[in-house]
C-alpha cells in the first residue's frame, strides 16, 4: 500500500479538472469594511474590495459588537474553558438562547460551534430519537444538512428542489403513520432564491410531518426583526425547528436552532456533536449578543443591503453581464466553466483589487461555475460602477458572451 | 405518529437514570481564575472556585493572549465573514497554521471551528480517499472520533485500551495490502493515563500502518515547547497525523491537525467539515497564536500544573477520598453512581461554593460515575485543603466509605 501515491493522485484529480481550491489571505479594515489587505501573493497588503463576503450588513465591525466582545474579553478572558455540560455553560450563553428563542418565537433555542454542525447534529440526532423516520430534503440543501441526514443513517427521499408535487408525491407515497421530517432551506445561499414556506407546511400538515428549515443566509436580514423569512412571511410558529447562523449577517461565528423546549432538551441531551465540544467562546457570544439585539429593533442595515444588491444587479443587466435572476440579496454571475471563473476571479484580484471568490463544484453543480456577489449597506454605487466596468473589461479581453 | 410523546419520553429516560444533565451557569472572572461567578438557582452571582475546567494553564486569562485578542478586534473585526475558501481566510490563519506546524515538526497544519470537527472531518475523509481502508480504533477513544470513524463507512476493529497484544492481533489478521490506520489518543481526558506512542508506531511500522494522534488533553501541557506526548516522548515525526485543540491549554477555542503537506491537503480539499464551514473568528486565531508561541518557551505554567496535580493528588489520598490512580495532570475521583455523584457535587456547589460536575454516562462507562478534578498553577494549596476538607465531610454525611 503506498499510502502517498493516494494521496497525490486525489490532489492531482482536482488540478486536472480546473477546482483546486487556493484560498486568498486577506486582513479585513475594522471600520473600513469591504476594504481589506491582501497578503498572498503580492510584496506586502495590498488594498482589495471584497466583494465575496457573508458579513452581509457589516455587523463584524459594528461598534456595539465591538464594544461587547471588548467587554467580555475583560470580563471573563478567551474561552469557555469547556462544554457546555462541564465548566462551559456561561451566563452570556443563556442570555443568547433566549433572544434567539425570542427572536424566532420558540420556546427555546440551543447554541452550537457551528451553523454546519448546528444542522449535523440536529438533523442527525433527531431521526435518531424518531424510529423508523423518513427525511424528506430538497435536492439543493447545504453539504452540513446533507451530512447530518446521511449520519442519522434513516431513510432519505431527495424532491426536485422547491418543486412542491414532487414534495407532496414523496410524501404521499410513504405509511401515513410513519415519522417524517421535511428539511429545507429558506433562501438558498448560491441561486438566491427563496422557498414557499407557508405551501410547504401545509404539506407538512396534511401529512403529518415535522419542518426543519435553515434560515442561515436569511437571519437578520429578513422580516421586521431580522428573523429570516420565516419572520417575513410569518411563518415561524409553523416550522418545528429553524436553524440559523451567528457568522454570516451576525457578524461573528456559531450557529443555532429553536424550537420547542421538548425538542430543545433532546438535542442538548441526545446529540454528540453538541454535548462532546468546547462552548463557544464567551467572547463570541457577547458579540453576537449585542448584534441579534440591535438588528431585531433597526432596519437600515437590511433596507441598505436590499437597496445595494438592487442597484448591482441593474448595473449588472444593463452591461449584459450574465446576471441570473434572484429575488434576494445574493448576486451571482454565471461564467459556467471552472478555469473562466478562476481565470476573471484572478485578474479581478490582481488588477482591479476586487476579491471575489469562484464557486465552483462540489458547492454548486459542474457546469454552473460561477462568480457571487454580496452587496451590503456599505458597498457604495461608485464602488459598483467600478467593478461593473472592470467586468465588462475582463469579458471583452476573455471573448465571453455579453447581452444586446 | 405522537412526536411530542416520543420526544418526552426520551428526556424520560434520562431523569429516571439520573443523568439529565443540568448546566451550571457561570461567569469566570478574569485574571482571578479559578474563581467565578455562579448564577442558577442563586439570589444573584455567587462565587465559586472552579474545579473542573479544562482551561488547564489559565491561558485563556494570560495577558498576552487577552491582549492579542483585542488587538485583532480592532484591527479586523468581530468574525471572518466566510469559509476559508470564500472571503474567511485571513493572515491569522495563515500564520496560526505555521506556528502549530512547526510546534509539532510536520509540513503543514489545518485548522478546524473545534477538535469534534477536527475528528469528524479528519478521519471520515482520509478513510474515505484509501479505498478499502480499515481503522483500528482504541476502544476509550472520544466521541467525536468515533463519529469520524462511523461517517467514513470503513471497516472498524476496536482494540481494548492501549492493549499492544490486542492491537497486533487485529493488525495480523488483515491482508497485508488492505490500507489501515491506527487512531488514538496520548493522554485519555477521564481516566489520565497515557498511550505508549512508541510502541504503537513499531506496530504501525511493521504492518505499515497510518497512524493517528489525538492530543487534545495533552497539547500546551507536555513537552519541552508543549507540542504534547509526542513532543516529550519524541516521537511526533513518527505519527502520520497529530490532532489537538486550541480550545483547552491554549484557552481559546478551535481544533487543529497537523500532517506532511499533502495530507493536510487531502483534508483542506475534500472534507465537508471543514470546507462548508465559517472559519475562525480572527480574534480567536490571535489568541491562539499568542498561547502558542508563549508556551512554546515557557514552562512555568506546565510546571506549575504538575506540582498542583502532584498536591492534590497526594491530599486526596492522604484523606482516604477514593482518588484514581493517574501519570497525568487529572485527578478523578470515583464514585460509581450517577445519582451520588451529582449529589456530591451539588453539595460542593450549594454550600462549599465548589464547582466540579459530575461525570456520567456516556462520557463514561456506567457504573463508573466520577468526580474530575482539573488543578492547575492557578489554584493554591489553600484551595486544596479546603476541597480536601469539604469532601470529607460530605464523603461521611452520605455514608460512604474513606481508606482507612
Amino acid at each position: 500500500m503506498d499510502y502517498q501515491r493516494v494521496f497525490t493522485q486525489a490532489i492531482d484529480r482536482l488540478h486536472a479538472e480546473g477546482r483546486y481550491r487556493v484560498f486568498i489571505d486577506i486582513l479585513r479594515n475594522k471600520g473600513m469594511f469591504p476594504n481589506a489587505r491582501c497578503f498572498a501573493g503580492h510584496n506586502g497588503p495590498k488594498p482589495v474590495t471584497v466583494w465575496c463576503s457573508n458579513d452581509y450588513l457589516a455587523m463584524g465591525q459594528h461598534p456595539k459588537v465591538i464594544a461587547a466582545m471588548e467587554e467580555a474579553l475583560h470580563d471573563v478572558g478567551a474561552g469557555s474553558g469547556g462544554t457546555r455540560n462541564i465548566g462551559g455553560n456561561t451566563h452570556y450563553h443563556v442570555d443568547l438562547e433566549a433572544e434567539l428563542a425570542d427572536l424566532h418565537g420558540k420556546e427555546g433555542a440551543l447554541l452550537f460551534t457551528s451553523g454546519y454542525v448546528s444542522n449535523e447534529a440536529t438533523l442527525s440526532t433527531l431521526a435518531k430519537v424518531l424510529p423508523g423516520c423518513i427525511i424528506f430534503s430538497d435536492e439543493l440543501n447545504h453539504a452540513s444538512m446533507i451530512a447530518g441526514i446521511r449520519n442519522s443513517g434513516c431513510e432519505k427521499r431527495v424532491w426536485r428542489h422547491n418543486d412542491l408535487a414532487h414534495l407532496e408525491e414523496l410524501l404521499a407515497a410513504e405509511d401515513p403513520e410513519a415519522p417524517k421530517l421535511i428539511a429545507f432551506e429558506s433562501v438558498y445561499s448560491m441561486d438566491g432564491d427563496v422557498a414557499p414556506l407557508h405551501a410547504i407546511c401545509d404539506l407538512a400538515d396534511k401529512y403529518n410531518a415535522l419542518t426543519y428549515l435553515d434560515e442561515v443566509h436569511a437571519v437578520g436580514m429578513y422580516g421586521p426583526r431580522g428573523g429570516g423569512i420565516s419572520d417575513r412571511d410569518a411563518a415561524a410558529d409553523r416550522i418545528t425547528v429553524i436553524e440559523g447562523t451567528l457568522g454570516k449577517a451576525f457578524g461573528v461565528m456559531g450557529g443555532y436552532i429553536a424550537a420547542d423546549q421538548v425538542i430543545i432538551d433532546v438535542i442538548r441531551s441526545y446529540a454528540p456533536g453538541f454535548i462532546f465540544t468546547t462552548s463557544l467562546s464567551p467572547v463570541l457570544v457577547a458579540g453576537t449578543l449585542a448584534s441579534v439585539r440591535h438588528l431585531k429593533s433597526s432596519s437600515v442595515e437590511r433596507e441598505g443591503q436590499q437597496a445595494a444588491a438592487a442597484t448591482l444587479k441593474r448595473m449588472f443587466a444593463e452591461a449584459g453581464l450574465p446576471v441570473m435572476d434572484t429575488v434576494t440579496h445574493i448576486v451571482p454571475l454565471m461564467v459556467g466553466d471552472p478555469v473562466k471563473a478562476k481565470k476573471v476571479s484572478d485578474i479581478l484580484l490582481a488588477e482591479y483589487g476586487v476579491y471575489v471568490q469562484p464557486i465552483n463544484f462540489p458547492t454548486v453543480p459542474r457546469g454552473t461555475e460561477r462568480l457571487r456577489f454580496t452587496p451590503g449597506p456599505a458597498h457604495s454605487e461608485e464602488m459598483m460602477r467600478e467593478l461593473t466596468d472592470a467586468l465588462v473589461e475582463i469579458w471583452g479581453r476573455m471573448e465571453m458572451k455579453l447581452a444586446a
